[in-house]
Formats: C-alpha cells, structure tokens, sequence
C-alpha cells in the first residue's frame, strides 16, 4: 500500500454536478490517488441547507454553511454553486489564497473571466473551467493547448441541450415549439422558467467562454448578439427538413474582416439552417457539440453529453485531478496565452447567408420587382423558389381554383449580415410583397 | 515590441509533416511568440539528405545531418523522422539532457514507450505525442487529462484514413477493395506498399498507444491482436449495407473480465460491422474519430483529420506550444499517471457478437442442426435469416426452378470470442454446411 500525500479539496454547491462530483471523490479515491500521486481528500461540502434533501446520499459531516472557513487552508476549490454572488467573491478568496479553482460557472465566467484570470496570474494559481461548456465534452483543453499552435478561424457550437433536444423534437417528432418545451420540462431537460435556454443566454455566455479562448482575447458577453429559438415555427422546420436543412441554436465564433478592413472576431448566437450532410446536423436530443475549423488542422468535431450531474462531474474531476497533478509536482500551472486585443465586431459585420421566404400576390413584375430590391441592397440571389398558394378549398371533385397568392422561398448568396437586414426590411416594404413568412441565416457551408 | 527570450527548437525530420512543421514556426512566430511568452526559434532541421526536393521551401541553411550536435542545447526536440531507429537513440539523447520532446512516432511510442516515458520521468522532461495517433484531432491530451477524473470503458476508434477511405469507397461506390485501394494510391492516401495500412499494423500501434493512456497501464503493441482489411469483400460490404451496417477497421480498447474473473483490458483490431445509425458509421473518406465510453462522461467522440501534413502539423505545434508554456513558467511538466498494472487480456476473452453466414443445402433439418451446433457452443442466435439461391438460370419466361441451396445469416448474441470462434470451426466442419461464406464481428452495440 503506497502511502500518499493529502490535497485538501473544497467543494462549494452540491447541485446534480456538485452531488456527483462529491461521490465520485468518496467512492473512487484509491483509483485518483494512483493516477494523481496523492490523495484527494474531500474535506468539506458548502451549502445554504445542510438539510435539504439530495439526489446523492453524502455523510451529513461534511455540509457546513461556512465556505469561507472551509476555502481557507483548502488545495483545490471546487465551485459548482452557479450565479455571479457569493460564487464570486469565493473564488477570488479561493484564488487570492493561492488555491487552484475549477468551476463549471459559465455566467461568471463569462462577465468576470479577466478578473478571475489575472487574480489567479498574481499568486501562479490556476483557473480550470471545462465543465462550464459542453458539459462532459472535452473542448476547452482542446481549445487552450491541443490548437494553440494552429488558427482557430471559426467555432459552430451546438453548446445548448435544450434548445437542441426542443428542435430536433421539432424535427424528428413533428412538435411545436410549445410541445416540445412541455416535453422537455417533464424530462427535466428545461427549468420551470427557461428562459436561460430558450432565449439563448446561457449559449451566449458559453460563445464568449469559446470565442476568448480560440482567438486568444477577451470577448466579453455584452459583445455577443443573440437570439433565441421563441420565434423558430413548426412551419419553418418543416420547410427547412424538405429544403434539406435542419434549424439548429448556433454558438458561432469566427475571425472577421470588417468592411472597413478592420481584422475582429465575431461572437454571436441565433437558430440558423444547416445543410443535413453537416456532421452537427446529426447532433441529436440533448447533445452537445463543437465544430471548429482550424488554419492548419482543418474541421474537427467535440461530440457528447452537454449536460447531466454526472457527464458534467467527469470534466469536474478531470481539472481536479489536473489541479492535483500540478500540487504534486510543485512550481507554478500553465501559461494562459497572453491575450491579444482583437476588436469584437458588431453582429452588422457578419457574413452569412439568408434563407427569405415572402408571401406575394401571383402577378406578373412580382419577382422582378424583389430581385430589384436585392440587387440594389447588394444582395446576390443564389435559388429562388416559387410555390403556388391555393387560398380557398375547391369543391369536392372540382380542380383547384387559381391561386391567390404564392410563397417565394429566396436563397442569397453570402453578403454582410447589415445588408441583409436593411435589404429584408425593404422587401418588407415593398408592395410587391404582401408578407415575410420567415427569415432565417444559413450557417456551415463550406466556404 | 515585447522582448521576449528564445527557445531553442530542433526539428528531426523535414517530409509532409516535418516540412509544414518548419513552415508555421517560420511564418507564425510573432502569433505563437505571443501565446507562448517566448519566441520559438527553428535551430535546425536534422535530415539524411539536404539536397533533397521537398514540398515545402525551407531555407538551406537550417539542414543539417547532424542530428546530435543539433539535439545538444535544444529546449524542445521535434522528432518527425518515424520509424524505431536512429529516432529512439536521438529522443533518448534529447529527455537524456532535458529538453522536452514531440513526437508523432506512434511505431517508437507502441514499441518502447515505457523506456522513452521512464527517461524523461528521470529528468523530469516531458514527452508529447498528440500526432502519433488521430493526426490532427485533440485525443492524446482529452485521454490524458480531461478524463483522468474518470473512468474510460471502451475506446471503438476509426484511426488509419487509408483503410476508412478504402472501406468507405467500396460502401458508397461500390468498388472493389482491389479497386479502392488503387484509387487511394493514386491520391497518395495509400503508399506504394499498403501493408502497414491495410493489414491494421498502424492501427494496431495506434490501439497499444490509446489503451495504455486510456486505461493508465501499459499495453505492448504485441499484446494487440490484429486483423486487417484485406479479406474484407465487396459481397460482405453490399450484405452489410442492406442489414443497415457498414464494415469500419476498429481500433478497440476496453475493460473485460476473463473467464477466471480477472478484471483485464483489452486491445484489438479487426474489420466489423457497425449499425449505420452509430456516430462512427458517418465518418466518411479518411477521416478518422474516436468513440469514448466513459463511466461518468458517457459517449464522446472526437472527430478531424486523421493524416496529412499540415494537420499532423497543427498537433505537433499544439504540444511545442505547450512545451514552451512548461520552459517559461520553469519547474517541473505534467505528471504521467502512476501507471496500474491491469493484464492485458488475449483477444479469445473478449465479448462480441457474430454475423456469420454459411451456405447450406437447402433440406429440412438443416437449420436445427446449426442451432444445435451453436447451442453446444454456448453461442445463442439473435438473427436467423435464410436466403434462397437459385442456381441456375431458367428458361425465358419459365418460372423460378427449386433452389439447389440457401445462405443462412446468423447473427448471435453477444459471447465470448473464443467461445464464438470455436463455434464456427464447429459449423464449418458440420456435413449440414456447404460454406462458410462470411465471419464479421459486430461491434458498437450499446449494451
């Protein structure tokens, strides 16, 4: 029996992850101890309610109200309580003290990231965050030192497993937003107030965890755009499944020229089609993943479970036992990469592709007088599609009646998202054009 | 202008990866200078032969042929000359006095990595090798690190692009495997001599390298037991698509239990069937992706670019990057896991199914003298499908004549392989068997 140092581990919040996490160190010590060289010794478990009921049964001994005392003369902090106060301050207290902190808290880090990092730079602590995306998918230590030697020149990120699980509901089931929602909650995948999810903040606030770390800078969240899957209809995930498309939330992280010529990066988060044949077309239910596309390494794929007390633990004990590894072998972590003061361009500045489908009276100049719009706001057509409404029901055995409107589904080719935008509005201004039935960005073609 | 100190980098070897390897240290060294904190200066390429033509133009007056005065005084050795000697010497040479090394060299590292880890262990220098398996995908450090809070189940990795792109050729053009593998040679997948390819030997080595990181023991590469592609069929890839499979070469590595009880690990290669609705059957071309199994984690896959120089290169740089990080910061590198001494099992104790089909007479009792056979064995049946062959072609216009034979397509639960092999000897000696027309394993069930 080989006898080992302890490392005393702090662990604040004990949620589905937290639970988890404070199992897996009891049960599974003797197989960490031999992997790390040391034992991990789980010496407290801080939580507002020593009481409550829990989802994993943990010896009452450990709970205290107290997390203060208990980072003080703790190795490793690990905080899984979520939200910006007291996980805040704990982690700054933990960091000043010289402890490493893992985190799974995506909102803090994304609105205090540069704090906690250069807290953490002052006293050679380190930071490890691999829970607070993707869950159980490896992807931040891919990002940070796997592609550190490569260009990541953009990042399409399925980061969400809600929304994902409501849309390929939408998709595969033939639900509409609101029933696949309600099935969503019932199988615990969406809170009471989904909110978070469904309006794309919690995937936004993962978009500036990735888009920091792959452009080497500081993205704050306040620099994403974002929307939310709300307005995503069972008619237009019908239509997109006939076009061949799927309609997916998108994380998307890209480098970007401005048109002034400025070199930024873009961080963004909307629902956006994406061809079948695209690897994340296949990103079913619940799950996560990361497609990013490299200068030298080209497209690579992070597939798994994005969520899930358990999943989410392993990348928990996965930067626990790197903590650990570091306190055994003494001297300061790794290096973040100094980062690089790249502007964060506006959503304006993007270049992406729109799927428009209008709603026009079948008449001739029709078509004409749309393609003059586009052309005029400097958007080149790639497909145009006209479908033929019939409005009123026919008698039984009579042929259809002449149609009184028709539906143009409009393909454009790339252009900058600001073009877009003001060339639909005058689309929608047009008299041509009794409505717009949908608008939705196409994201992934391989350009 | 930041000042930043130098590194000294030596480069062994200047083909398709080593050239493009020189090229980005060349062309991005103010970018990598700035995440490293240090700039990266190309010493001197080590290569037989300086005047030879190469792909990409590097300047002369770096080459050298002698590769030991170059290793003396390098900070980070690069070694991308392949093949066990002169590269094992000179890596040795290189931890020997310190300096970290890279290395893609998946034959040195299956062959003598325990020497190799041991001598860097001694001076505390590091040994990184993300391109020796996967090229360009992040799988070395995910294993090592992001999931050394876990516990890895099973590894069912698609991990040499030659063989996939040949497999995936015949599945979707219907070629031959003469005829695919011509067409890989003609698009340099395949070299002038496939066998390392096409007999598994790369996969082979890639499999003793996945499972000593995943299971944190040593797994020789003899202790791998290996099949290649060759006696793979266009009859058995047109029979597997029509069953809803696709045959992939499999590098699999997982926990078993032997017979006796002994909790073991497995390693193994061979061509098998998987369902097409499994995340590897989408991995077309010479792609490679790596499917993990993990007790918390659950599935995983990691999916990119399996060879070609430049993306081999991104993960060579990915490691000098972290390297570097490890010189600025001093002390000593990431601490190997203390290795378990797990036996590792022979391939007869492995559990999989079968997908046997046999050619029969086709007269009663047939049928249930095989199911007796494989019912002695201890193989039970989950399939049983019999085909009638009509021989011989009939008149015009005449109907069908009585078969003179039937093909039987059993498909077992899941067994033993010795217990599974035995079976099939047992068949194919049975007067109530004509043929045996295909033996294929069936992997990838989620059970």
């Amino acid at each position: 029996m080989i006898e080992y140092r302890n490392l005393r581990v702090a662990l604040l919040g004990a949620g589905s992850v937290g639970g988890e996490v404070a199992r897996l160190l009891l049960e599974h010590g003797d197989e960490l101890a031999s992997r790390v060289g040391a034992r991990l010794e789980l010496v407290g478990i801080a939580v507002r309610d020593p009481q409550a009921v829990r989802a994993v049964a943990l010896p009452p001994e450990l709970f205290t109200t107290d997390a203060e005392s208990l980072i003080l003369g703790a190795d490793i902090v690990i905080e899984l309580m979520g939200g910006i106060e007291p996980a805040r301050s704990y982690v700054l207290q933990a960091l000043t003290s010289g402890a490493d902190v893992v985190t799974g808290n995506k909102a803090l880090l994304a609105t205090h990231g540069p704090e906690l990092f250069e807290a953490a730079a002052q006293v050679g602590a380190q930071l490890y965050y691999e829970a607070a995306v993707g869950g159980a998918i490896p992807i931040i230590r891919p990002l940070r030192d796997s592609l550190a030697g490569d260009r990541v020149e953009r990042i399409l990120g399925i980061v969400n497993g809600t929304t994902n699980y409501v849309l390929d509901r939408m998709d595969v089931h033939g639900d509409t937003l609101e029933e696949a929602l309600a099935r969503a909650t019932e199988l615990g995948y969406a809170e009471a107030d989904p909110t978070g999810d469904v309006d794309g903040y919690d995937a936004a606030q993962k978009a500036a965890i990735l888009a920091s770390l792959a452009f080497h800078t500081s993205v704050p969240l306040s620099a994403v755009y974002r929307e939310g899957i709300r307005g995503v209809t069972k008619a237009q995930v019908d239509a997109a499944r006939e076009a061949g498309y799927v309609i997916k939330l998108l994380a998307i992280c890209e480098r970007l020229r401005a048109a002034d010529g400025t070199a930024g990066v873009s961080a963004r988060v909307y629902p956006a089609l994406i061809a079948r044949d695209h690897p994340l077309a296949a990103v079913h239910g619940a799950h996560n993943a990361v497609f990013v596309q490299a200068s030298a390494a080209g497209d690579l794929m992070f597939y798994g479970a994005g969520a899930g007390g358990i999943e989410t633990a392993s990348a928990v004990l996965g930067d626990v036992v790197s903590a650990a590894r570091r306190h055994v072998i003494g001297g300061p972590g790794v290096a973040e990469s100094t980062h690089a003061d790249i502007p964060v361009l506006p959503v304006g500045e993007a270049r992406t592709r729109y799927q428009l489908t209008v709603r026009v009276p079948d008449r001739p100049g029709v078509l004409a007088e749309i393609a003059r719009i586009l052309a005029e706001g400097g958007v080149s057509i790639e497909t145009m599609q006209q479908k033929t409404i019939v409005d009123t029901e026919p008698p039984a055995g009579a042929p259809p009646r002449p149609a009184a409107a028709a539906t143009l589904v409009i393909g454009t080719h790339e252009a900058r998202e600001s073009a877009l935008a003001a060339t639909v509005a005058a689309v929608a201004e047009s008299e041509a054009v009794q409505s717009i039935v949908s608008v939705l960005r196409v994201e992934g073609a391989t350009n």
